[in-house]
């Protein structure tokens, strides 16, 4: 099939309505998947179950700074979570602590507690928002009023010019980053966009870098990309305290029953217990003495994530040679084939996202939101979906791709002939 | 031994260097006791351990609302928790939202989100502070710098005259209840009491009963309390927007891995999912349908109490018998029997209290500090002292109750023999 630029307008037509029929036909079949969210599948949930194990009531609930893992205490969480948090992050484990089964959560008491602490008190806020990015990165933002500046991304990562220029403006506070298997696009950030992060000279002083890094270990290929360690590049520029960095085994063990951590500098860390050492009187140690139990340590992490990529890669695979295959000649999408993480982010041809997912969703096939990936939930060239290939069984995902491969040739013809028409 | 205030100078001065032998004998003991906390002991954590087996690699982890506990999603809790919570404090499931391990977490949002939402726009904001009362309570307002009133407490609760006039001011905006076998005092609300709060007509519409019913199946007696239910009373009275009420199981099952819940109106709960929804994806459902496998219903719960009341009943029964015995005839101290909870609370002589916490420190026994029942930390009359029986095997309580009446003792003498000089 060559380019549709290059067709003629009843070629077009005649490609239109075979494709029209190939939809009434999906259509017909009452089909209900979800490609919408980065859900891991059943089979991968099956995968840690043998954790319900490591706890049985003749477990020693005694570790090494906590007396009971059943009873309260331990605001930053045991030693032996937040050393297996410290080698996953490349970090000190007192640098670490160890919250609840949510990372999002300590992002959002993050945001929290800096407004409360500090940026609050100041008129305008402005935060800068790497796009296509995670649509919940966004919502925190929004919900505490601050203004968000979309940021493009490229393949080596945020506009990086961009950034450094924004950030002379001592009103712009921070910046959400997925820095590595960056949500949804799959890309990790360059050595040199990394050392240009702890190179930043913010005009406020109370800057922060907020680096979501939900994907550290989760690769999907047989060459996985590398990211540098934030931290020790913000040692050597002097700026430990510009940096949060957030990650949890949400999608290493259980979505809903995982342990979060973050790492700051010692500062950060204060100013945040400050805060933490009201709110609670310690996260569930119980969860991670089982998580600490059933790991050992990191290379017993490092080898259960091997697990969940035999189960992803042959997913990724299908996802995207069902791309090239349906779409490489075409010239209507382009879409990015990811080492890591949860996401296939498809371009589409300008304005046609919206009109894609509402296709796909009237044959039963579940998208995130068009415009999800960008602040207020707006693509201005309503062109970026993202695909999440990770929760219906692999045999919907082959319908579900053959459905949404339709439904972007559809968009663009539509698209196509409106043009003609002018 | 006949009252202190009847006694003549040179027996006090006999008594106190008596005392002050038996002060020094413990000292030497080099104890190390803590009375300092409402923590469960060892012997209760163990009633709870064969929860660990409600869930196994063979459950079946698809609840009636939940597709698969372990995966994301669920921001209001899994219904069948959601039924229990329900059952427990009397309310509508659709009326309870279940959270994570930690009630004093939700209290806290729940204080943010009011603050976010509401209060933080206005110039001036107080609380009304029943003291004694629970210093966490009181360290949540004082972080989000609301100005704190106290309130005194009677043996119905606390003063409803003054509360009634109180909320006539705008800027009163909320108050702390622990309306059965209050911490510290193990007092509950009379009925009259509670059917004054649900009449309440606060001056502010966005003010707040912080209804932390902590210890709402928690008895240790035969002939335990009852409260009234104060959803039933706020829906007569059009009431039902002006409570959040709050429990948990950290004290039904583990300490620091329960499942906390909210109940609250459905305007209530809207606003507070309206933050939620960005806080989180949803809280640990693992732990919930563990703690639902387990108890099954209320009945289940309900009976497991029984089991801690046989742990906690003899343990009251040594502290009060103690007092009786030491302090009853000396006429300088008082206390509360309470039929629940985790405390008994000792007003000891006025000005005593620091110099009692201080003496048995010195002696290795470890209480609450003085003052920090009450808001700042600062009791007017430094005569409330918080004992917490629950915690030091049984053996070193009675040790421990007795430094304690030494100390009462000492700190008493101490303060006569001042007067006397004067």
């Amino acid at each position: 099939m060559p380019a549709y630029s290059s067709m003629e307008k009843t070629e077009l037509s005649k490609e239109l309505a075979k494709l029209e029929g190939y939809y009434e036909n999906y259509k017909s079949q009452g089909l209900s998947l979800n490609m919408a969210r980065g859900k891991p599948g059943s089979a991968q949930l099956d995968i840690s179950n043998e954790m319900f194990y490591s706890i049985t009531p003749e477990t020693n609930f005694k570790t090494a700074d906590c007396p009971d893992c059943r009873n309260y205490g331990g605001l930053e969480g045991i030693i032996e979570a937040r050393q297996l948090f410290a080698d996953i992050m490349g970090v000190e484990a007192k640098n670490v602590m160890v919250g609840g089964n949510s990372s999002l959560n300590m992002m959002f008491d993050t945001i929290a507690c800096m407004m409360e602490t500090s940026w609050g008190k100041q008129e305008k806020l402005k935060f800068l928002c790497p796009a296509p990015g995670y649509d919940r990165h966004f919502g925190i933002t929004q919900y505490f009023g601050i203004e968000m500046i979309t940021i493009p991304m490229s393949a080596t990562g945020p506009d990086m010019d961009m950034i450094e220029k924004l950030v002379e403006d001592s009103t712009v506070k921070g910046i959400w980053c997925v820095p590595k298997y960056s949500n949804p696009q799959g890309i990790t950030y360059s050595d040199e966009t990394v050392k240009r992060f702890a190179a930043l000279k913010p005009a406020a002083k109370d800057f922060r870098i907020m680096w979501d890094n939900a994907y550290i270990i989760h690769d999907i290929s047989d060459t996985p990309d590398t990211l540098l360690n934030i931290f020790d590049e913000v040692k050597k520029t002097g700026n430990e305290d510009m940096v949060f960095e957030f990650c949890s085994t949400s999608k290493i063990t259980f979505p809903g029953a995982g342990v979060a951590a973050l790492a700051a500098s010692d500062n950060n860390l204060a100013i945040l217990k400050k805060r933490y050492q009201y709110q609670t009187i310690g996260y569930d140690k119980l969860n991670m003495l089982r998580h600490v139990k059933y790991f050992g340590d990191i290379n017993g992490v490092l080898a259960h994530m091997q697990k969940h990529k035999a189960v992803l890669q042959p997913r990724f695979d299908m996802v995207t040679d069902t791309l090239e295959r349906e779409l490489a000649d075409l010239g209507i999408a382009s879409w990015t084939k990811p080492n890591g993480g949860y996401f296939v982010s498809v371009d589409v041809m300008d304005g046609c996202a919206k009109r894609v997912v509402e296709l796909c969703k009237n044959a039963g096939v579940v998208l995130t939101g068009a415009g999800a990936t960008f602040p207020y939930g707006k693509d201005p060239k309503d062109s970026n979906i993202r695909v999440a290939p990770t929760y219906p069984p692999i045999e919907e995902l082959e319908t579900a791709m053959n459905v949404f491969c339709v439904c972007v040739k559809i968009a663009a013809l539509e698209q196509l002939a409106r043009y003609t028409r002018m």
